[in-house]
C-alpha cells in the first residue's frame, strides 16, 4: 500500500536541540561540583534525578530546569549557593528563548515532500516551548496537524493514526531517535526511517539490533528514499 | 441552530485547582517574607514576576514553580537560604501529584449531557499535568476530544471546531472564566455559560460587563439550561 502521510519528530530531527541540553549539563557540572562531596558524579545525579522525576514531570525544558535545581539542592547537600540556582534559572531561560536552528537540508526536504504527502509533526516535549518553535522555525506551513504529546508510544501513534484517518501502512515517521520515533511504529505495521542526530539523549537510547529498519545518513536522502517505496 | 457540541474547561470548572494554588503562594509568603526587605510586597512580587513570565513559561504548575523559585531570589535579593528552595520544590511536586477532587454534581451533569451531545475538553496549563488530571479523574470516558491549548483566544476556538467540523452556532462552552471560557467564544459566534468559582486568578479576572451570557451559580443548572435552549 502507498505511503500517504509522513510524520516528522521535530528536536534533533527538523533542527538543534539536543546539543542545547548537553551546554547546560556541562554548565550544571561546572556550577555544582565545587559544592558537591569529593568523588560524587555530578553528570550522573542529574541525569538520575530526570529519570525519577519523568513521570511527574514530563519532557521538556521547564521539567529540566526544575530537575536541574533539584539536583543541585541534593547533590550538594543543600549547600550550593542561591546564586547557583540563579544562573540555572538563567541557562533555562535562555534554552527557552533560543532561536531556532533549523538542521541543514530540512526546508528542501519539507518543500519537495510536501507536494505529493500530507505532512504531520509529531514531537514530546513541552506545550509552549514546541509551539514556539514550530511557529518561528518558518516550517509550520508545511504541516498539515502538530501533535505534542507526553510519550510516543504505540498507543499514541495508533491514536493519531485514527485520528487523521490513515491505516498504518499508509504511515511513515521519520526521526533521530529508534526509541520513540523507529520502535512504536514498527510495533503497529507502520513505516519509520531513522536519520541520526550526532548527540542521543541517554534516555533515548535502546537497543533496536534485532529490528529491520532504514536508516539514512542525512534527511536530504529521505525523497528518493519515499520515491523508491 | 441547535447546539451539537459541548466545550468543558477543566480546572476549577470539572475540578479544583485555584485552591493549591493559593496554598502554595501562602506558603511562599510565609517562606519568603522572613528574606525580603522590610516592606517588600512579596505576594504582589511574585504575581508580577508570573505575568512578566507567562509568554516564555506559558501555563501549568511547572511554569508557577520556575517563577516561585525565581521571585524568592529576586525578593530576598539573593539571600533566600537554598532549604527554601528545596520547599518550594516539595509544594510544586505535591501541586502535580495530588489527587484530583471533583466539583458536586460534575459527574451526574457529563452523564446526562454526554446522552445527547458530543463533549470535548479544552483546557489551558501544562501538557503531562493536564493529561494525568483527566485519565485520573474517573471523567475521561465523556469526551470524544481532549484539548490542551497555549492560550484560550478567539483563533484558538476557531481552530478548534474546525477540526471537529462544528459551526460556531452550534458549539456551547462551559467554564469559570470569563476571559478564557466565555468572551472569546462571544467573538466568534458561539455560546458560552459562565459557572464562576469562588477563587479566580488574578490574571484571569476580566471586565466583561458589557456583554451578554448567561451566568450559572452550579454546574448542576446547566443540563436545564441546554433543554432550554
Amino acid at each position: 500500500m502507498t505511503i500517504t502521510t509522513i510524520g516528522f519528530d521535530a528536536d534533533d530531527t527538523l533542527w538543534h536541540n539536543e546539543d542545547g541540553f548537553r551546554h547546560v549539563e556541562e554548565r550544571f557540572v561546572e556550577l555544582v561540583s565545587p559544592h558537591a562531596g569529593r568523588g560524587v558524579d555530578v553528570a550522573a545525579g542529574l541525569s538520575a534525578t530526570e529519570l525519577a522525576n519523568l513521570r511527574v514531570y514530563g519532557y521538556g525544558v521547564k521539567a529540566f530546569g526544575l530537575s536541574l535545581i533539584e539536583a543541585a539542592l541534593t547533590l550538594s547537600g543543600g549547600s550550593v549557593p542561591s546564586s547557583v540556582i540563579g544562573q540555572l534559572l538563567g541557562e533555562i531561560r535562555d534554552l527557552l528563548e533560543a532561536p531556532v536552528r533549523v538542521l541543514p537540508g530540512v526546508p528542501e526536504v519539507l518543500a519537495a515532500v510536501s507536494d505529493t504527502h500530507r505532512l504531520v509533526l509529531i514531537t514530546k516535549g513541552d506545550l509552549i516551548h514546541q509551539t514556539r518553535k514550530i511557529t518561528t522555525s518558518g516550517l509550520a506551513h508545511h504541516f498539515h496537524d502538530v501533535e505534542v504529546v507526553n510519550e510516543k508510544d504505540p498507543e499514541t501513534y495508533a491514536s493519531i493514526l485514527a485520528r487523521l484517518g490513515v491505516k498504518p501502512e499508509e504511515f511513515c515517521m521519520v526521526g533521530n531517535s529508534v526509541k520513540s520515533d523507529v520502535v512504536p511504529l514498527l510495533t503497529i505495521g507502520a513505516h519509520a526511517v531513522h536519520v541520526p542526530y550526532p548527540l542521543t539523549w541517554a534516555l533515548e537510547l535502546t537497543d533496536a539490533s534485532h529490528l529491520d529498519y532504514d536508516e539514512l545518513s542525512s534527511i536530504s536522502d529521505f525523497p528518493a528514499w519515499l520515491a523508491a517505496q
